[in-house]
This record gives C-alpha cells, structure tokens and sequence, in this order.
C-alpha cells in the first residue's frame, strides 16, 4: 500500500533493537483519513472471503479494527490482556509471551462475543514475533470458529510471525512488509 | 440520544456496586453502526465550536473515538495509563486516581501531539466519578491548549463526575444520563 508505505518512509522513526515508531500516524496519534484507507483496502484484500466478525487485541488494534469494521460492516470485538491467572469460567483465553517485554500474560474474551458459526478476521497494527497474533489464533480455535484471515498494517517481514502464519496456512494480508531496517539507512520494504 | 438509550434498556446489564455492563455492544464488543450514529451525534452537537484533536484515553475510548474523528476529519490522540512514576521529559502527564480500582495511576501524551494552539475535544465511553476525564483535562492544560468540550457516551449522574465537569465550566454533553440504576428495577434515565 503506496501511502501507507510512504509515510513510513516520510515519519517513520528507526531505532536501535528492531523498533520502528510510528506512533505519529498509526497508532498513539491517529491520522484518521490514513486510517480509511487502511480500512478501505483490507475490506479490498478480503473481499472474496465471509467476514462476520473482526478480532483484535488492546489498545492499539482497536482503532484500526473499528474503522475497518465499517466497511465489512460487521462487529469487532477486541481481547483484554491480562496477567493475572485466575479466570472466569466464561471467558475463552490463551496464553501469550512477549519476546519485546519478556513477560507471560493472558488474553481473554468472553464466551458470548466469539461464535463457533463466525468467520473471524484478525486485525492488527504490527506483526513482528505474532505472538499476539498467534493468541488470536488460538482464541478463534477455541470458540470452534473459522478464521478468515489475518490482516496487518505493518509487518516486521525479518522477525517470524509472518512466517508462523503462512506456514500454518492462515491467509495473512500485511499493507507494508518492511524487509529490513536500521537508524542509519532506514526501511527497505520487501 | 434514544437509540443508545433504547439499547442500554435492551443489553446493559445492571449489577451491585454501581456498575451497568455494555460491553455487548459499547466496548469490548463494538456495534458499529451505533458508534457511527454516536460519532455524528457528537460532531452535531459540538458543531458550533472549533476542534482541532480529539483525545481519549486507552483501551475502550479509542474505538469511539476514532469513528468520531471521521466526522470532524481531525486526529486522534490517545493517552495511556502508566503505573510507573519515572517518566520522559518528553511527555505531558498527569495523575489520576481510579476509585473503581482503588489505584492511582500516571496518563501521559508524547509532547508533539498536543499543542497550544490545539482546541481539543475530549471523548470517552463512560463518566462516572470524573477521575479520567479529569486527568484528560489536566493534560490539555499542561499542552497550554484550548478544551473545546468533553463527550461521553454514558454517564453516571449519580457520580460526581458529570458535576465536576459542568462547575469547571467544561462544556459537556452525555448522549446517556443515567440517574438511578438497580439489578432489580434497571436503569432510570434522566
């Protein structure tokens, strides 16, 4: 996605240890008219396949999640992360790592909210390890759903969620795969 | 607003200890077409005074305030909650305590995405005892920018944050006011 890819390029910030912040437009602060698009081409990406409902993680997915829901015109539904273990019996949950902050948690959504008759696409700012990808995943097994899909804004195409997911056949529409990147010379997009 | 009205008396669920759960619809859960009628109700009602941003505060507000964004064509910027005291130079922050966790906690906003010459729109899906909202508030303040109002989806007006608000001469508008809740008898409005 030209624009999107632009902008990286244009307010992207490269930093030491893999980290790219674009908190400018994408997700602390949101460039809403970016945000269309975005939502404009997942539902272009996903056209030839039955949505009817869309699945993110807390916080930053939602917003995108949100503006793309329009377009599918179907509900989002977003999972809490939790560290705590103790959970309620109505709730379906799966366990996370975090490589970024090295600690375990837990990502829930209540029974009611996720439907074994759903086709569930995921929806996501950024894939790097897809750890958080990968509990999503693992949330829409457990609700006996089929998942259509994987969309991302933003994938770290060098780290191996990316990877994860086409080799565990999950349909993965990334709008930006940044093939490598480093402070000094910046992002190169595969 | 009547329809949200009309919906809070259909699925919110009322339980002790003053808390209604719309989750099945207003944030965990996300019906969009509602949140469309609830981002053009609120760009209808403060379209008489100039927004430059919107600013919310995660996880539940960004959904809102995103598809609100949309109507007013301005961006979005979210505060995030921080335990920790150590902060960045580089960020406005304020101190909030939530009386429903029984913790205080830090909200901080990078300091380039509020800016004196802002007039920024407050926007969140509840108001209880005002304490988020408050915080939002104290951050505009330190950005030197102008508050152009507050927009809440639901609130409490048996909490005293509704009437921190109005005798802080904060313009606000809340699309539900609740005045009376009950497991047994439901939900008074006022």
């Amino acid at each position: 996605m030209q624009i999107l890819k632009d902008r990286i390029i244009s307010e992207g910030r490269v930093m030491p240890g893999n980290i790219i912040n674009v908190a400018s437009f994408l997700n602390q602060q949101v460039d809403i008219g970016l945000y269309n698009e975005i939502g404009k081409e997942f539902h272009r990406r996903f056209n030839d396949v039955h949505v009817s409902r869309i699945l993110t993680i807390e916080a930053s997915g939602i917003g995108i999640a949100c503006v793309t829901a329009q377009y599918f015109n179907v509900p989002v539904v977003f999972a809490r992360k939790f560290r705590a273990k103790n959970l309620d019996d109505n709730l379906f949950s799966a366990s996370v790592t975090s490589y970024t902050h090295g600690v375990d948690y837990t990502i829930t959504v209540p029974k009611p909210y996720l439907n074994a008759s759903d086709s569930v696409l995921l929806i996501d700012d950024f894939l790097a390890n897809g750890c958080a990808i990968e509990g999503l995943v693992k949330l829409v097994e457990n609700a006996g759903a089929t998942l259509a899909g994987a969309g991302v804004v933003i994938e770290k195409g060098f780290q191996h969620g990316g990877k994860w997911l086409r080799e565990n056949n999950v349909r993965l529409e990334s709008l930006a795969i940044i093939e490598s990147m480093d402070p000094d010379t910046g992002v190169v997009f595969r």
